[in-house]
């Protein structure tokens, strides 16, 4: 379940004006901005940006890109854009560092459905005038680069057959592989790549009844091995996503100094969808809610735009 | 320039029932089914499918299957589907038996658009409850694999843009490959998997100009390599499908004894298409005319369907 709190009736022209106000002349309204961006679903925020646009022959995204900075800014821009296009955006950012953040290609190949993934390749494409395999490949090598274009290439069955038969064999080719420290073995690629996610789900589950310990337990051998916690993330990814974001987003909090790109990710690509189940996943796990994580980590209007997408009420 | 002579008008409960007379009863009435399925388009197909349907409350696809046999049958039922449903019922069957027909699926993968091929994944999965890459990867192994999934996983960039300098770059890698005999080197798999068609199309001129042949040429070292076989196929394919298919078809008809399903399947995908620009070269190349060298290769229904497909006037 979502935790935006956004009104079915709205005036995109009323918040396009109320946004130009915001932004005009000394100093910046930025809880106007929270107010009015911070409750506008993915529909509503792309009418205000035309609306603002046909008004004011500007570009919002760009006005308030100049008008914002730091943490906010980052945030406010990443929420702005439709979803596809935004994912579209944190993959070329991942793809530019891709050795160190392949996990955000990972998360966006393995937690979008294959049409949500193909949509993101589309608004790739037209954005940077590239293929998104194409510049995972140019900035990867070896068995990563592997690995991370066959999952991004990925265009899965969507279906829910599970065929036993093959889960089974499957699982012990993935057991056999990972026994022989063979993580770069071609099978292990094509299982995690080809397979829809249902079967692959069949196939972690066999691998636990069959093998007493689950296969990222069994993955999680040499911390220092990319491509090791890269199968994990992938695996981790395919098999719960919410679990897979409450972790992240606990990591991203804990400990001196907080991971504002990480937690701005979660916060804004999950908040139109299943954030509230993360937020449950996140208070049984570490007996705080995250809204009140969240406002310890965080200051100022970056804590209180996080604090509105998390469905705080005004 | 497609080569299929289709009406305007057309009715398609007439031709429903039609079809139906010269089905029914004793003995089929091949030059009916001729006269109508050979001259209507995928559109007009598909509606009288469905008139059929209405009427008969019975699969006109299966009626034929009943009704046909031979080579005849064979091309009927390749016409009479939906362009992507008929690519993904011709990759089926070359997956199947991948090993040896793995040209089928590098001629999928590399000469329909990004977006056709897409259509044809989306069609496979719809038809086989799996994915055409799983398939693919399911039975071949080892470096073929690895290319043929790449290929067919391929959702390239379809833009005209070409950036010379990396064109040069990436000629040389080839180059380096193919001197080497890496023919399964990483980078040859992840340069013609997820480079735009135009930009490898100047990486092939590039190569021309800086090493004084073509690249095709310098792969034709081993005629047992599927691997070698494999990469002349998909590169041919990028650079200039006309002219594959001219010499695909050359091939199927020359010598003793014809290759009926290369032959069917060139006129069947390629009626509505390009089938006059082949004709063309075909002509240029052998001084004989396709529709000439088909008459003399065919017999009967076959070729009476085959003919009509090509352009002949009733």
């Amino acid at each position: 379940m979502a935790t935006l709190i956004s009104p079915d009736q709205f005036s995109p022209v009323e918040d396009a004006e109320a946004l130009q106000k915001a932004c005009k002349g000394w100093g910046t309204d930025e809880k106007a901005i929270i107010k009015i961006l911070g409750h506008r679903n993915a529909t509503q925020r792309k009418q205000i940006r035309q609306a603002y646009e046909e008004l004011y022959e500007e570009d919002l995204v760009k006005r308030l890109e100049n008008e914002l900075s730091g943490d906010f800014e980052k945030a406010v821009y990443r929420w702005i854009l439709d979803p596809a296009d935004r994912d579209a955006v944190l993959a070329n950012v991942a793809v530019r560092k891709a050795e160190s953040n392949y996990h955000v290609i990972i998360e966006i190949s393995c937690i979008l459905s294959p049409e949500e993934l193909l949509v993101v390749r589309r608004a790739y494409q037209s954005r940077y005038k590239r293929s998104l395999e194409e510049d995972v490949a140019a900035h990867t090598t070896g068995d990563l680069r592997q690995l991370l274009v066959a999952l991004v290439s990925a265009y899965r069955y969507d279906g829910h057959e599970v065929n036993e038969r093959l889960a089974k064999s499957e699982a012990d080719i993935l057991h056999d592989a990972i026994k022989d420290k063979a993580f770069n073995h071609e099978e292990v690629t094509r299982i995690l790549s080809t397979r829809s996610k249902t079967q692959l789900r069949a196939i972690f589950n066999r691998y636990k009844d069959e093998h007493d310990t689950s296969i990222t337990k069994n993955l999680s051998g040499d911390p220092h091995s990319d491509l090791q916690k890269a199968l994990r993330t992938a695996i981790r990814c395919i098999n719960d996503p919410k679990k897979y974001f409450e972790k992240l987003v606990r990591n991203a909090i804990k400990g001196v100094g907080t991971d504002e790109e990480a937690l701005t990710r979660v916060i804004v690509t999950r908040a139109e969808r299943d954030l509230n189940g993360i937020k449950e996943l996140y208070y049984q796990r570490n007996s705080v809610s995250l809204d009140h994580a969240v406002a310890k980590e965080t200051s100022g209007d970056y804590k209180a735009f996080l604090l509105t997408l998390l469905g705080k009420e005004d």
